[in-house]
């Protein structure tokens, strides 16, 4: 059977699932596409899908075929995909020994992009603060390409969470333009912690007040500044080759 | 006298600049916000500059005062901005010994964030490809922070382009994830050109084929590719920090 109604209640109670109130209430998120929805499989979080009519995806969960414009209904994007679905979140992991720490990125794509980059670089936990753009919003999953699966995110108070990590040896590198280390010559800590403000105003004054070190990118200085997807990606490639050949 | 009807002629013809038709037979595009009308005036290629009403900037170029409706038409954003202008496109300089080749890149983020990167890591001229998204494509601007009117940009058919600066000892390094070296170690050449491919199926074959050396970026193997923009900001400063020691 085909569900060729955008009245149907199915469909009506997953599309709540495009706001965060509702994600954070069922503890559960949309994911739109192949890519995404065989990355959730894998991590046996996918809990349903929806495919598109004429299509065949046969994996072992509830599975609903739809209709074009039902597809249009429960997709954020303007092209139609050929599945949908339902993900749960995912189960808190121990922190590791490598963080980032996000305090009020606003951008999705550059959130997604940084998300990638982690992983590409080998961080163990993204810590993000409650006012950073949600990590299940669709544009932000879109430019993960799959690594939110494949990371440790966590949401926490920063100021509390930075202060608990000092008191367990954990160093915290902030960003700095001027007064800083350039980070080709930073010595990293075993444990450590590297913070990134917000895309225009940089990190709040209590945060990089906690910080014990700043870094700085070395650049052309008529470029005030990179993107921050940019910024935070080159910090982490720098920090993780520092590290392996520690 | 404040331009209130969305059907002015001037209003018209400017709004036709949103077409890369337009711009190309006019050879002028438009920009949004204080900083690129700022940059563009620094560098004397502003033609004019539309003020929304009740805002006052005075620069010596005719200025017209539009209502907020026709602002919104002019605009390329949800939000209206405080000015928009008309700018002449750049005179093409020399290439310089360090240029970046980019071949068929489509997200006009991605672009803008390329184009900003290249200034920061000193890349002198970046040529792009025909089939590249248009430099003045309003996403693109928006993304370059107001670089592209710090940076030799110029449009070029790649093959011809390629095989006419190998025969003037630019050195050519393209990407590869196998079978290249690793950014971090190469020896950098005095004249050269890094060549980035497409987000999705990267360089052209014919293309590839006139690459003297290829590079990868060493990353966690669960991890297929980075964003576009990441890396090739990623291999910009690598090259840029070989560059300076050499």
């Amino acid at each position: 059977m085909i569900i060729t109604s955008v009245s149907n209640n199915k469909i009506k109670e997953t599309c709540k699932l495009k706001d965060k109130k509702y994600r954070n209430s069922t503890n559960s998120f949309l994911i739109e596409g192949k890519n995404l929805i065989e990355e959730a499989y894998k991590k046996n979080l996918l809990k349903e899908i929806f495919v598109l009519e004429d299509n065949n995806i046969t994996l072992d969960v509830p599975t609903n075929y739809v209709s074009k414009e039902v597809m249009k209904k429960l997709s954020t994007t303007d092209s139609i995909p050929v599945v949908v679905g339902v993900s749960h979140k995912k189960i808190e992991e121990e922190l590791g020994n490598r963080l980032l720490i996000l305090d009020n990125i606003q951008d999705p794509g550059n959130l997604g992009t940084i998300i990638r980059s982690s992983k590409a670089f080998n961080i163990d936990t993204i810590v993000v603060s409650p006012n950073t753009v949600d990590i299940y919003n669709s544009k932000v999953l879109r430019a993960t390409e799959g690594m939110i699966f494949h990371i440790n995110i966590i949401v926490r108070e920063l100021e509390t969470f930075i202060n608990d990590i000092k008191k367990d040896n954990y160093i915290i590198y902030g960003t700095k333009v001027d007064g800083g280390t350039n980070v080709k010559n930073i010595e990293i800590s075993s444990k450590y912690a590297l913070v990134i403000g917000n895309e225009g105003n940089g990190m709040s004054l209590n945060i990089s007040n906690l910080c014990d070190h700043y870094l700085y990118i070395k650049m052309n200085n008529e470029v005030e500044s990179l993107n921050a997807g940019v910024a935070t990606s080159i910090l982490l490639y720098e920090m993780d080759d520092k590290y392996e050949s520690n």
